[in-house]
Formats: C-alpha cells, structure tokens, sequence
C-alpha cells in the first residue's frame, strides 16, 4: 500500500475509499484494524460466520461499487453480470439504480413515456410538487419521472458546471420534454431533488450492506462530476465509518465501433420505440455530446486520494486498475478482466443414458448404455450441423447490419463481426468420468478440441456413492432429510463428499474460461454440475439451483450477447434420432427428489 | 477483441503479440485458430495432453513474457516470483536473462569486478576481440563481460538515440569501466555485439519453447527502447509464427520512496560492495537519469498495434493491462495485480499429534492427543511472543532506517514502514479437520482473526483413509508402488482421491490470499499442505515436493522481503515445553515414506 499522499488531506478531501480494515479495540497498545481475509461460502468457516459468507460485522469485508461513465457505455451489462457472478459464489449482491428508482414512481402516477408522443409535466404540477420538495421527497421525485438527471430532447446550452451538486444529465433515463427550463439558473431545487433521490438510493444500499444480508452493493448511475462523486464517499463514510470498501468502475468507450453498437442498443430500446433509427441515432449522439462537456473520469483525483477504482476501456481491451484491496474486489476485478463481447454459442448437457442410471444408482463411474451410446452419436450429428448453421446465419447478419442502421433496421449489430474473418473453433469438455468421455467420443479431433476436466465431474457423494436414492432414504433417514432441508448447502457425508458449494468453487475457473475465450463450446457433463452452470448463465435464484429440473438429452444453448444471454433448449427424440426444439422453453424446478 | 489499426499495419510492423492461436488446415473451407483453453496439470486431459500439461504442439498457448523496464525498477523481483508461481502450478517456466549471460561468459575469462578494484579491459584485447566480433560472437561476447548494456561508471555525455538498435546501457550489470570510448560514433561495433547476445538469449528462450518442455520463457533485460521490442518480435514471428502469445510486462515506479528503496537494494548488492552508501547512491542516481533519456515505456505504440502488454505501477497500487488473451496470461496478470510488499510474517506449521498419528493411521478426523494439545499451547504461547517481538523490531528498524543512508548503513528499508502506523493484524487458518482446528484453539478470538478453510484439509487418501501404511504397502501393493514411482502425479483411487496436484490447485486461492493481505499469518495444517505450501515459498523443484522431510512439532517463519522471502525454522522442545531455533535449518527429503 502505498500512501502518498494521505497526510495531505484537504477538507473536502473524501476518506480514502480502501482504508483497510475497521478498528478494533484490542488489548495491545495501539488501535488495530480488524482483517479481510477470504470468504468462501462452502470452502471458510469461522465463529463469526459459521456459512462462510461474510459476517455482517465484517464491514470491512464488504464491498460498494460505484459505477462511473457516460451514457451508452455498458456500466448496465457490467453491473449485471457481475452481479449474476457474485451472486452466483454466494456472496449478496444487488445493483440500486437511481434511474429506475425514478421510473417506477413515475410510472405510478401514470407518466408512461414513448418518444413518439412525449407527455410533458403540466407545469402547476410541477410547481406544487417543488413546493414539497424538501418535506416529501417520496412526491418531489415524481417531478423527475424518467431519469435520475433529466435532458431536454432538443436543443440546450450546455448546463454550466455546478461544483456543488452532480448537474450532468442522465440520458438512460430521459424520455421527457422538460425542456431547457429545467437546467435554468434558478431552478436549484430541480438539481436538489436529483441529489436528494441519489442519495435517497444510496441509503437504501447502505442499510442493505450494514443491516441486511448484503455483502456488495452497486450504486447504478452515471456519477460523471468530481462533486457527486466525493458527495458519495462522504455519506458512505459519515454512515458506515472508515472501513467499508469502495470501488469506483468507469467504463470508456475509445472504440468508434463498440460506442456505435452501444448506442445502437438504446435506439433498439423503449425510448425509441416506432422511431426512425437513423434520426434517433441522431438524436441521441447530440444528447451524449453535452454530457460530456461535463464528464469528469476517473484519474487523477483518484490517484491523488489513494482510492480504488477500476477503468474499463472498450470493454476487455484495456483496464487500469488502481488500489485494488480486499478479497472480493479483486475477485470483481478479475472477473473483470475476462470479459469479450465475442459471439459463440455455448452448448450443456448430461452425458447418455449410463448403466448406472438403467440401475438407478448414484454416481460411480459406469459405462453408457446402448440408448447413451446412441445420444453420444446423434449429439456429434446435430453439433456439426449447428456449428455449420451459425457460421451462415453469422456471415448473413454481417453482410446486412449497417451503421449508421438503415431505416427498420432494429438488430443491434455485434462490433466484433468484422473483425474476425475466420471459422471459430469449438472445444468439447467432458468430465473426467466414463459416461462424459464416451457421449463425445464421435467429435473428429481435427475439427474439435476435445478436453477433459475434473473439475466438470459429478457432485461426489461420498459414502453414498453408487446407492440408490431409495436405500439412501432408507438406510441414512437423517442424512435424508437434512439434504431435503437445504440442498444446496448440503454436504454428503464421508471423505470426499461434496455439496453444490463445492461445485461452484470447483466450476469457477470453468466459467472464467468461458467468459474469457472467445471458442464455441460444448460441455458435456452431470446433473448437478449441469444445474450449477445453468444457475451461473441463467442468474437463477439461490433456492433453484439444486431443485432444478434437468433430466438427461436436454440440449441447453446459450449465447452471449451484447444485452443479456439467449437460451434455447433442444429435447433428444429417440424415435426420430435427433433434436428437436423446445419453444419458449423455462427451467423449472424438478418435481421428483434427486 | 477490437482490433482497430490492424488494417494499417507499417512495413515496419510486428506482428500483433496476441494473435489468437495457430492456424490449422481444416476440411471447413476456411481457415481456422487452434483453440487455447486452460491446462491444469492434474484437472485436465486431451489426447495431446495426458498430463495436462501445455502440450509441445500447441504452442498458441504458450507464453512469453518480455520485461521492459528501467533499472532499480524490480525486475527482477517480479520475474522472479512469477516464475516460481508458474513453475508451482507446474506450468514449466524459465526465465533468461541477458545480463547473467554475458556475467557467466565473463568470469569465464577471469574478469572478477569489484566497485572497489574496477579492472578494465585491456585495449588490445578489446581490439583483438572487435576484429572477430562478427564471426565468433561467443567471444565477442567477452568484451561486455559483465552487462548487456554496458556504462560507463564516470561522466558521459548521453549516447544518442539510436533507431536501429537499443543502445540504452543496462546498469543491472555494469560494473567494469568501459569509458566513454565505448559510446564512440564509430563503435558501432558495440550496439551489434549487445544486439547479438540479446537475440542469442531470445534464441535459446525460443528453443526452450518450441523444443524443450517450456510453457512460459520469461525475457528478463531493460528492453527499454521500441526498436529493440519490435526486433524481440519480429524474431518471435520469425521463428515460432504468429501463434506464440508474447507479453510485455513494465515495471515502474513513481513512488519516489519505493525507488529509492530499490536503488538501496542495489547498493548492497555486489557491484557497491564496500563502498561507501551515500557515494554509491548517488553514482547509482546519476546513471539511472542517463538510461532514462532513451527510455520509451509501453504505450500509444503497442496500443496502435494490438500487442498484449501489462503495466504495473509500484508494485501493487495501479496497474494497466491491454489486450490480456490466453489462459496462462490471465493467470501471470491476476497474480502480479496480487503483489505487495507489506512487511509481515507467514507461519506455517501441521497440527499437534493425534490419536491417529499415534496409532500410525493416514487420513481421518481423530482429535488430539494430550502431547497434541500441549504442542497447541506451545504455539499460542509462543506466536504471541514472536508477535510482539516483531512490533519491536519493525519499530526499530523504522526508527534506524535512513534515506538517504548514512554512511555503514546497509539494510534495505521497506518503504512501507513508515506508511503502516498500526499494529498488524494476525490471522490464524486452520483446516476444517479436528487435530488442525484443537491445535489453534487457545488463540483469543479477540486478538486473533481465526478461520477454518477446507482447502487446508489433509489430502483425501481415498479408499486408503484411515489405513497405515504397512498395511497399504500389504493390501494395494500395485497401487503403493505407482505411489513410490511418482508421488506428484499420482492419485489416490476411489472417490474423493486426491493427489499432490489436486492440492496444489486447492491452495491456489490461499496462496492468492496471501500474497494479497497484508496482514500475518499463522497456518495449521497437515503434512501434504505443508509440503505444498513451502514447495510454493520456497521454490522447491517439482521431484523434491512430495518427499520433502515435513515432520510434526516444526514451525516454519517466511519474511516476504523486496529481495526474496526470508526462511526460518523452530523446532518445539516437549521438555522444555517451548520452541527452539534451529540455525541454517535446510529443507530435506524424507527418508522414511510417507
């Protein structure tokens, strides 16, 4: 750790945003900061926290992260997935978007917007509502309706900088005409009011990390001024002292491209719904030119102030990271550092049908049946057609996106299509278990790469292995019925034993890989690792992810895209001896217990 | 991947240093990238990689890494560490150093230096060698005798800048006096000869990858100006194609306080052997301001060119990664984000005997026997000692550490003694097994930050849990003679088998952990973990982990320092009931097997 220039604090000098740890008072002489080791949901334990998740008086474990940076710039795909992927290891993590904030109580008082038909705020409405601004802020919000820093739609002098409050508009959230009046020189009480609703949103994070379960919270917003930005600190310092955690992630665009295509995924959104998309690109390129007049970026101040922060710059190209401390964020950093924006499908299945599961047994390591051997062969079939498929239905979206898009031309287009000229690759991972390795043994090796892992292997049951869940029922009643209380906290007893904790810490360098490769890949592998990726790509909820339904021949696709992961399903007929697929297809969870 | 300038590469461009992976002929009619997805020796498998490691032919998936950076910057330091990670994770890693080169070379010749003694070259002999320079260039090599780049140790006039090659002198290895006769116009001779041997070790980097077993070859020099980079490249593209991943990794410093404790380290390194501190640094500064002219860092140019590069900014605080692909580049950038150079103390012990250990049985959860539970007092007893012993010593040496030094003053400070006002925290991991658990249980929760981790847990022996060995040995002949052939790569059979690697990739994490925190650590943990643990600290070589003497009742005391980490061992005396120093202990093989 090296401080530089922590002796020389200013008065409006923010405390520095990694501190360390929280003071203890302890019998030794001098004050002492209480550790932020490690916590590992499954794999830690300690008195304090007997689940391993972080104790909630280990404030100094926890972590907020403040997003920074312009409109159409990802921080809404970045704070998603990370969030999905903190969730995913167990550690509680929820974004607080000021802007959504705000739309849902607009939209209670009846304000739906389109940008075809802007409603304007009737301006005695307004007024009455400013009135009670500082008394009720709950009703002062609603003046906002649509956007956390609200932007005329037309034409307006760039708001002058405003040291004390955070005046840069936000045009996620715009939709409204408010008009130039609104960033009039005495319309202080409308900068007041977007303040008081960030920190309004701000609060409700911080009681979610000091009084719920929260171990990492992520204030959702633009915060582009150096104002709001120490604004944040203090009031996160003034409420939780000097230890809690505080990462600030910018994401930056330099590439012309990739800040198209972001872009382009707005037009694509509600704000601009039935409009022409080449006058509301238009549109929206003049808005985010003012915002940047504004726009101060992470840097110096920073640097100066000893604070962590993370920028993104061009998603995956480059990142500076600065006083990256503590566990989970440098876990959140790594992470970080793995994205692509590539576009591939990523395939998941069980292995066929095994002599074990004809028998009904639990893990082991038998054989396929004749009817797996059979899914092996018409899996590699239906692989190789797909695989033929995407690279036609790719080279045909190249050939007709455009930017600027051409009028009715709604699919944002992927920036990374024009760069890669050639065939994609496409990895096979089985486990290292027989049933795994046999259903792909029909992949060609010169057209596949085909590679086992242990970590895909099945949940290891330990002195249940090779048992039927009947006997298990039976012969251990309170193992039983422990495992139905929380099956995914649960632990089959006897050396070796494992529980779907285990399988998320065994899988995290598997999906690290996927995040980080830019290959197809099908991953061929057991029931409950199958449930614990799909709960990673799905975001599924902490009480689905063991109950989850997931027989055997289900093909699970998944494709990464710019806003969110696709997911098809495709159902084995063995009749037919092929694929069929599953429309509207929804995981759901398993109505029989295994 | 953006890849916004490829299409304007120069005549004079290198090839982008992350290029994907090889190109394979394909019965698909275009052509395609060999994958390259993540080797875990021990969790993964292919048919070109049965051990999992990186297999000879895929040499896209290999790494090397090229180190830029000026003197007294740590270097060495980083190469050094990150090589004994990789070699750890038993990804085979060497790193080659021009300068050790030409020193080795020089010695040869019975040119031994001394800063008190300098001897000079006889002009003859640098006239004679000169003359053959171009035909015999392992005796040209002799001329530079001890450093890459030679300097000269008086005044010079700053050579000037040079396109065609980088004459930037390399101090890490000056030593001799070379006078200003060496940076003559008409010396040109001197820039080749330098050129040559660099390219002479990149040659052997080189053949250690595509020929020898290596996975990453780390290229240690100054390699401080574009021209020189772009050659590295060019040779790489030249010799391994476009597929072999290359990484540039800079070491900087800003921090005024941590250079100058890197130059310290310098003086009290051979070169300034008994020479007076305050003079010797100040030689020291002189010439680094010389190196400094010429010296272009990593930036705008290997951004425009898509080139893979990492940036750390002293050591810990900031970092700027560009363009990071591959797995085995992902792993080398997340450790070095991990780095600090916090003084602290990491102990490591196994737990108190227990009932099994008594009884001579491998594997279980058996509690201590009372001798176990007297070694457990021992150790509390002793580590509150040891820990406020070390409070009193960091407190002294703050307090005696000068800068600039006074004159005798020799022990390099740590530039974060005077940041860290507070009392460390010390931290107490244990196992999630009983004997390691009762071994920590009189630590006063208050003081201590104590936590169970399942990574530290006993290798699982499998179906041989809770068998000795005699009847191992009786019972599993075959099995216990595989053992005794390779007891790294072997397995345990039946479910929850584990092996050395598969502890290796467990403690990985905790390994991360402790490079991160800055805080101490005392480990209680079992024989296999133990062996693992110091294989990682103390660079063991790979035939020498798994036998490695590790018996109960030895404590062992590991400094991290800026020149390597410090190794002390105790041994606990049950008579005296106390721990004694063992003087030069050394770390040996076992001689009985287990």
């Amino acid at each position: 750790m090296v401080a530089e220039n922590s002796g020389a604090a200013l008065t409006d000098t923010p405390m520095p945003s990694q501190p360390g740890s929280p003071r203890i008072t302890s019998s030794l002489s001098t004050p002492r900061m209480r550790p932020t080791t490690l916590d590992i949901p499954g794999l830690t334990k300690s008195k304090v926290s007997p689940d391993g998740k972080i104790a909630q008086r280990d404030v100094g474990s926890k972590l907020v992260i403040v997003m920074v940076g312009l409109p159409a710039r990802g921080k809404s795909y970045i704070t998603k997935k990370m969030t999905r992927y903190l969730n995913w290891l167990q550690h509680d993590t929820k974004i607080f978007n000021v802007g959504e904030r705000r739309r849902v109580a607009a939209s209670g008082h009846g304000y739906r917007l389109s940008s075809t038909s802007l409603e304007r705020v009737p301006p005695n409405v307004t007024r009455a509502l400013e009135q009670k601004a500082q008394t009720l802020p709950e009703i002062a919000a609603h003046i906002l309706i649509n956007g956390e820093e609200p932007v005329p739609r037309v034409q307006v002098t760039s708001p002058a900088p405003d040291a004390s409050a955070d005046t840069v508009p936000n045009p996620d959230n715009e939709g409204i005409d408010q008009s130039a009046s609104f960033f009039d020189p005495h319309n202080k009480k409308a900068a007041q009011l977007r303040e008081q609703c960030a920190m309004e949103t701000l609060d409700e994070l911080l009681d979610y990390i000091l009084y719920g379960n929260g171990s990492v919270g992520i204030f959702d917003a633009t915060n582009s001024t150096l104002a709001r930005r120490k604004q944040i600190v203090d009031k996160i310092r003034d409420r939780a002292g000097p230890e809690l955690n505080v990462l600030f992630v910018e994401s930056v665009c330099e590439n012309k491209q990739l800040l198209e295509t972001n872009m382009r995924l707005k037009l694509s959104g509600p704000d601009y719904e039935g409009t022409d998309p080449v006058a509301a690109l238009e549109d929206f390129k003049q808005r985010v030119a003012i915002y940047e007049k504004n726009y101060v970026p992470l840097g110096d101040y920073e640097e100066q102030h000893n604070m962590s922060f993370v920028k993104m710059i061009d998603v995956g190209r480059k990142m500076i990271s600065h006083q990256i401390k503590g566990f989970l964020a440098g876990q959140a950093v790594y992470y970080l550092l793995n994205f692509n924006l590539s576009p591939r499908t990523i395939w998941i299945t069980r292995h066929g049908e095994s002599e074990d599961n004809v028998a009904g047994k639990i893990g082991g390591d038998s054989s396929l049946s004749p009817k797996g051997r059979k899914y092996g062969k018409a899996l590699t079939r239906f692989i190789e057609d797909q695989r033929k498929e995407w690279e036609v239905r790719q080279a045909d979206k190249a050939a007709h996106s455009h930017f600027p898009p051409l009028a009715g031309d709604d699919t944002p287009p992927n920036p990374y299509y024009g760069v890669e000229g050639e065939l994609k690759n496409f990895c096979v991972w089985t486990s290292m278990l027989k049933r795994s390795i046999e259903t792909a043994e029909n992949f060609n090796d010169e057209e596949y790469d085909v590679k086992q892992m242990r970590m895909l292997d099945e949940l290891n049951a330990g002195i249940m292995e090779g048992l039927t869940y009947e006997a298990i029922k039976e012969k251990y009643a309170a193992e039983y019925e422990c495992r139905m209380r929380d099956k995914l906290a649960y632990r089959y007893p006897g050396p070796g034993g494992e529980g779907y904790l285990d399988i998320i810490n065994r899988i995290r360098p598997v999906i690290v890989e996927l995040e980080r490769m830019t290959d197809h890949c099908l991953i061929v592998t057991h029931r409950s690792v199958a449930r614990v990726l799909l709960a990673y790509f799905r975001g599924l909820k902490r009480e689905d992810v063991a109950d989850l339904e997931c027989p055997l021949g289900i093909l699970y696709q998944l494709e990464p895209k710019p806003y969110g992961v696709e997911f098809k399903a495709w159902r084995y007929n063995e009749d037919k001896d092929g694929f069929e697929y599953l429309p509207d297809y929804k995981l759901r969870r398993a109505t029989t217990l295994n």
